[in-house]
């Protein structure tokens, strides 16, 4: 039987990457798509706690099935997997997301969030950013780094409860120097709303803001996007700070 | 000058867990609070990307301001940050939860997400949950722990970036047999949805699920309420999966 592949993102059904992402893969297997049906960005790691969830039926062919949920994108990955496969997935993908999700801005990413949700629940997954936020972005020089990875965690698998967050630079094919696999960098996002009156005189508050990061060391994804080479980082969900437990330990005693 | 708290949650700003922590905590400073308006359990590290964000005042009195914010707990730390503290937070504080946010419910957890954000940028910070969802839940047995932990961080800060995640086991002060530090148990939500079908015939999904946990291991935190400790986990936000580095380098050079 086919592998099955499962595949998210959250810049909704419709977008371009999504699509790129199907078509790259499609020979590797069977295709299960639940993207979300608006755009999910900055949604994190959120589930949908306090609502039903819808799913839309949007295309179905040999091979192929794409659905659209009104949740998040970690909402997507657990209901495809409950009732939309007919079996285990053998890879979860996301994206090819419209912009970085470099250093700190996985903790902040919908695209992210189903993947590290994929490998809490035993499934190896990826997910695929491309550094233009561009809805036309010209995904070519994605596609070849997306094989060769999809092809190693296919025949390989995943470490358990590990995934991988793939950021590609913004450059066609032939100028990308390859792949370095790499620590996220240590960043912020600073000055981040901006305040304005609205007509009744009442303010609001739009997000906004600036990418501060000082950590630009060799080993990590910035530095590499930087020089020209594709950022892979190993990425877990656990949020223990096992340097600091002793420390703590001496502290709380 | 007094220190400045800033306080959030992520059960609104109605939630008596928020009110409790507030009492418990207003003899260490002035306190400013940027709650949610309404219910953001399970928005995790969201951010309001795509629409304004407005503040609705609630109540001031001298060394107290209470506001609500129509966005994330995460959007409350960053707005309150930047518009609605007169001068850098000694300390964040979230909670108190409604409900464990130990092991892996962290990664899901709004109210985490807000003290997860503070630690990004700079801020220690603290968040608070009880075991037990009852809106009428006793914190009682609380309070002493929570006094404790906060007049340790104000007076000694915590490491760059790490935070601390606090879960306290639903028994009266005197059954409580001290504070353990401790990481994270691994384990993850199966079963995760309930399929209903409407009055028109279409299909919806209820989010359900059984916690699955079988790392019990006696540094855990699950470990640690089990048998009636508070579970203190020193947190970072770094998704680097350190331990397979060298691993990947070899599989991608």
């Amino acid at each position: 039987m086919n592998p099955l592949i499962l595949i998210t993102n959250d810049d909704s059904v419709s977008a371009k990457g999504l699509q790129v992402l199907i078509e790259a893969v499609r020979e590797y297997g069977d295709i299960v798509v639940m993207s979300t049906e608006l755009n999910a960005s900055g949604k994190s790691h959120a589930l949908t706690t306090n609502q039903p969830l819808r799913v839309r039926k949007v295309r179905t062919e040999k091979g192929l099935e794409i659905y659209a949920c009104n949740g998040t994108p970690v909402d997507c990955v657990k209901l495809a997997e409950a009732f939309f496969c007919d079996r285990r997935p053998s890879l979860v993908l996301s994206g090819i997301n419209h912009g970085s999700n470099a250093s700190i801005n996985v903790i902040y990413s919908g695209t992210m969030g189903a993947v590290v949700e994929a490998a809490i629940n035993g499934m190896p997954a990826v997910g695929f950013s491309l550094l233009n936020h561009d809805v036309d972005a010209d995904f070519s020089g994605c596609i070849p780094f997306i094989k060769t990875i999809v092809e190693e965690v296919l025949k390989n698998g995943l470490p358990e409860r590990i995934s991988l967050n793939v950021n590609i630079p913004n450059l066609p094919y032939n100028k990308i120097k390859g792949i370095r696999v790499c620590r996220e960098s240590k960043a912020y996002w600073a000055d981040s709303y901006e305040k304005r009156t609205d007509p009744n005189g009442k303010d609001y508050y739009w997000l906004t803001g600036n990418f501060v990061c000082t950590d630009k060391e060799e080993d990590t994804d910035i530095w590499a996007l930087d020089n020209g080479y594709v950022s892979v980082v190993p990425t877990q969900a656990d949020y223990t700070a096992l340097d600091n437990l002793e420390t703590m330990k001496n502290i709380f005693k």
